[in-house]
């Protein structure tokens, strides 16, 4: 056996599954906050399912195949398609139909630092709805999140297919390439900064001068959101009134909710995916933009009918799990833990074994999490192994603590050693903070 | 588009998931309590690390397929292989070596009633330790894990197969064919009960007469643990006596922690697959055996070594989630929600758009999930809604409540309102049950 891992493929092993489930539990706690149920679809599906959807680049990295039954399958790519094909297949969902899926995908991509063949993917979606207060959950969600997750500095930055229409029309720019090029140096335009943009944009698209400098103006964040949206409103005229007015509804929306620190209008925002048909935005953590948007998404109107043959406006959020675990990790945010154990009991020999099964026992029925170390090993090696799994506290019988009904509770930070009952071992513990 | 998933898959929707869930976090919970830590590993695998491991007629309904590199993967068919290459590809880890798994697997079997082609596994090994302590954690791992579920009727059927070896012996029975129709129809005893087996041991075998007469005595579960394991040893001598020893061993341990009325010895257990070494149990829920066995598993020595290549004594449970949750289901223990909200927050009006997105934020800042209704919409069809989803509060601000600073509480089961501050609101909903 080769045992090995394929390539763009990982083990999580435990130390980095504690910390990443510590993660995954509070975005579920979040999402069932705001009242959105989880929802579980299968990793295969019919090619025909997910084909045709996304865009020819993406299908070509479906992980496809013929099953036993010659029908042609594959991995799904997304978690966006599967509840398109769940609408369209289940009557009776109520109306409008929130959810959140927490699971991996796969795409065939080349490796790369951070980016892996199998990821797990996280979303958030309201099905049904084409509003303000259905645009301003999707922020408000994305900043309780980053709040419950303990995150001080970020930003929302939110913009609008709408409005980059109007700039388009606005700058006489042509549909197809022309349109492609411009929304891929526009987006880049905060990371490039002006100067390249400049160079760019002439050598995509032929164009300067002032058409250019009014533009660079135009997506400047100076001022007040008010006055931004004032801005573009003078600027861009009739056919950005209507994604402007929305974005206006928004902003108050959330202003009301106390976000409006962290939530910020930028019209650079263009988001990759050509199914967008509205709000859009990105997610950036404070002196960690190397990172890229960790949380993204926008309103989606046509993609959920395409596929299911009937409307359905929808605006989502995707999490990036694995740049946002990075993140918080380098951020020093999630415990580290080796083991989930509060305590090791250990066995001081093997008379004592029934002792020391009784004894973890009894913790774990007081809510502590107890290792029994399963040998009668010599006690300085499973002291040890105490040590290399970072668990708190070990407790142990031996002689003199089976007559006096008693046990030997050492906290292995300090080295101090106490002689106590369960009762007060158990005290002892939940209030070091050792508890789960 | 064929809006359907395949034949043998399916989707879990909110109010399955939502119940699923809550069994999964009671199981997370109890295997951490016990020190063991998550483990995750990818979903495909190289098809040589997964053939070859278990048997010929498993190897058969693998979802397999050549990836975009031309590499022979598959599907992960259970988590024992994954973890016996994980095992073998890491160095360092901490042995004794814990870890659970709750994930996915395929196998392209043809469907039926409860059988699907993709369902979760969720397994609890125990790596690199052979003695009574580690047999004996893992039943009352399953005992407190039933308790915990909230079940009270149940037992933990416990057989060896060193005793099952030492009987074929004791009968004459030869190796090959011969030994595995003895232990498939000996499994089957306590169901088709002995007048049958007598047919069918004859049939199979050609064995009648006295010997099996004194074979069903040695099956019978009258008497006392000791007085049955006392019975074995009589009768089958010296090659059961280490078998019989360790359970004499496991059985005090269980007796210590206080299990004994949930584990019984039962020699007629044999588990199907082959690579069991030691004591191996099933798990049965009373006046619930339709079920079969929700709670499964043994001691597996040889398979770790033999896929990496170095000693790993091991042993396991395997838990039958998608039966113990139908059970758990019919058993009515599990809470059944359409909406994980608590509270409706009603639109009383376009206007109040920006009252209601901040009443359901406040909510949610105090611990409790509000799902606000995205638009203005009849009232009618709002508290509708609320009671499709079984939310059990509507929160409502209209003209009244938005001059004076209160929220409109009503309780949707007894359909008493409530004209409250967002306190009061807030401490009701509380103590009423409905928070998280």
């Amino acid at each position: 056996m080769k045992a090995q891992t394929l390539r763009g493929f990982r083990d999580y092993l435990p130390e980095e599954m504690l910390a990443k489930d510590q993660m995954l539990a509070t975005i579920r706690r979040v999402f069932e906050l705001h009242g959105y149920p989880p929802l579980m679809t299968p990793a295969l599906e019919y090619a025909s399912v997910l084909l045709g959807k996304i865009g020819d680049e993406e299908e070509m990295l479906l992980y496809r195949f013929l099953d036993h039954g010659e029908r042609d399958v594959a991995l799904r790519y997304d978690l966006t398609v599967p509840l398109a094909r769940v609408m369209a297949q289940h009557g009776g969902l109520q109306m409008p139909f929130r959810r959140y899926q927490i699971a991996p995908v796969w795409r065939a991509e080349k490796p790369a630092k951070g980016r892996f063949r199998e990821f797990l993917q996280c979303d958030v979606d309201l099905v049904g709805v084409d509003n303000a207060v259905a645009d301003s959950e999707m922020l408000l969600i994305g900043c309780f999140l980053l709040d419950a997750l303990g995150v001080t500095g970020y930003s929302l930055r939110v913009g609008h297919r709408g409005i980059l229409a109007a700039m388009i029309a606005w700058l006489g720019i042509e549909g197809g390439k022309a349109e492609r090029d411009f929304l891929r140096t526009f987006d880049k335009l905060k990371k490039i900064g002006p100067d390249r943009f400049k160079v760019e944009i002439d050598r995509l698209l032929g164009l300067g001068g002032e058409k250019v400098d009014a533009l660079l103006a135009l997506a400047g964040d100076s001022g007040s959101t008010s006055e931004i949206l004032g801005r573009l409103g003078e600027e861009l005229g009739e056919e950005a009134a209507e994604p402007l007015g929305r974005l206006e509804e928004v902003f108050a929306l959330v202003d009301g909710a106390g976000y409006s620190d962290h939530v910020k209008i930028d019209v650079t925002i263009a988001r990759g995916l050509s199914y967008y048909t509205g709000i859009i935005y990105e997610t950036f953590l404070d002196d960690m933009s190397d990172y890229g948007s960790v949380l993204s998404g926008g309103r989606y109107d046509q993609l959920i009918g395409s596929l299911s043959g009937k409307e359905f406006p929808a605006i989502g959020i995707s999490l990036g799990v694995d740049r946002l675990f990075s993140a918080l990790k380098e951020m020093g945010i999630l415990a580290q833990k080796s083991s989930p154990a509060d305590v090791l009991v250990v066995q001081f020999s093997e008379s004592k074994a029934r002792s020391s099964v009784q004894l973890a026992q009894r913790l774990r029925d007081a809510g502590i999490s107890a290792l029994l170390y399963p040998t009668a090993a010599k006690l300085k090696k499973q002291f040890q192994f105490a040590n290399n799994l970072q668990i708190p506290y070990t407790a142990v019988i031996g002689e003199e603590e089976e007559r006096t009904g008693t046990l030997q509770l050492k906290v292995m930070e300090s080295g101090e050693q106490f002689q106590l009952s369960l009762e007060d071992a158990v005290k002892r513990i939940l209030s070091g903070g050792g508890g789960q």
